[in-house]
């Protein structure tokens, strides 16, 4: 029987709120298993660029990453966000590892392509493969490890990549050694019926259901998925898809309950 | 017989010349043995800290380092120049993993007290303890480690340390474990008798010649061991008092000659 792995993933709004971070990193240093933090970045970096008088270009919602943007988001994921986390981590017993996917050639990624469109999102990183044999040598001297959503390409340049794409990516790498839960926490209680109401999680969603509720709208006649949703969606079900066992979207503070299948949307083929 | 480790310093000279990096990064690399190198901050950290209007106290020509400055040299050491050098050295075919000292709680340190002539170095740490069996599981699977100037206290605070202390505390802390030797890099060719003649390296010092050294004066009347140089040349013979096999200062584009014993300053006891 393999060993469990857990793979998390923690969004900005949690990043951003000192207190819910702590309590949030409370609840992941108490799990006495093989686990996996990727952390996204939070306004930290938009701060710091405005600081900075780096303009700030957006298409679609998409950060473009210019050089200057890349050396912020370097310093804020890999240095800042990565090294407080470890650091927190480290005072609630938990021996953590921070490292971004340049480290041990973890997450080997390819510039994105300009769009047929003509859009250049600069230096992103789309991910070509994870070194799981490097994950798997590091899980072995420690049971925790934290990444920040910073990939590279091999050839000596370092790269911006979405940590729900990374996270993705790990959590499918890793099955073939591990038996990997992959868990999406964000500030909401799961995928919600009604987005106004956090009691309205929809338990289970499988491949029939997941097409219908991209076609469904709520009583204002919005769709039920909403946009922000679509790619954590859309990542959850390539992520099952690829064979990885489970699946969870769920509460940033309510990973004890997720863990144990009583909180979240779990995701079936 | 213990394995062979190096232990290599280099400093902030090297790190703000990219053509000197690059050219220091392809020797450390092509050394096919375990290793870990341990940079400074260069003036990346400085000209950041301006940027961002965040003024820098010093105080006999150390650093203060408020909560600000923390923010800043974490950013740049743990974060953009970290991950600079390792994703420049997995180009190189070189897989390293970068660190700082809270990764894997691997230096543990405390916050300096206060002197007793009032001064507060701040956010500041002094090494308690080197984790050398963290270290040890890391090399067993990765060749390369690389060292950002960051400590921790255990209780979640972060602390900007010395690379020269780092790399002797580190040094120590392995010479267990592995036939150790620690080889500080700068831009000079070793210690020299004359400072503006490169060529005049003193090829070993002792106890007894560094005592003698000390007091010794060149022709213009000025002590030969200039200022800048005693800090280092202390950590070197501490860390051979230690017990540490091997100490040598040396010009970071001369590693290769260094490790043969054709270049640089080697210590004795």
């Amino acid at each position: 029987m393999k060993e469990n792995l857990y793979i998390i993933k923690i969004g900005g709004n949690i990043i951003d709120d000192e207190e819910k971070l702590a309590s949030f990193l409370e609840s992941f240093a108490s799990l006495h298993v093989k686990k996996i933090l990727i952390h996204g970045g939070g306004k930290v970096a938009t701060s710091l660029a405005k600081d900075l008088n780096i303009p700030q270009q957006q298409i679609d919602g998409r950060r473009i990453t210019d050089e200057a943007t890349l050396k912020v988001v370097t310093m804020v994921y890999a240095g800042l966000i990565n090294k407080k986390i470890v650091s927190q981590l480290q005072s609630m017993q938990c021996n953590a590892i921070g490292l971004c996917g340049a480290d041990g050639n973890i997450l080997l990624a390819h510039k994105r392509p300009v769009t047929a469109a003509g859009v250049d999102y600069g230096y992103v990183g789309d991910v070509n493969a994870v070194a799981s044999d490097a994950v798997q040598s590091l899980l072995k001297g420690f049971d925790t490890l934290v990444f920040a959503p910073i990939t590279h390409d091999g050839e000596g340049q370092l790269l911006n990549t979405n940590a729900d794409t990374i996270a993705k990516e790990i959590a499918i790498g890793m099955s073939t050694l591990y038996d990997t839960t992959l868990i999406y926490c964000f500030e909401k209680n799961g995928v919600l019926m009604d987005k106004d109401n956090n009691n309205s999680v929809i338990p289970v969603i499988n491949g029939v259901s997941y097409q219908e509720l991209l076609s469904t709208k709520n009583k204002n006649g919005e769709p039920v998925i909403a946009e922000g949703m679509l790619p954590k969606l859309s990542n959850a079900f390539a992520t099952i898809e690829a064979g990885v066992g489970s699946v969870v979207i769920g509460h940033a503070l309510q990973l004890e309950k997720i863990i144990k299948g009583e909180s979240g949307t779990k995701m079936r083929l």
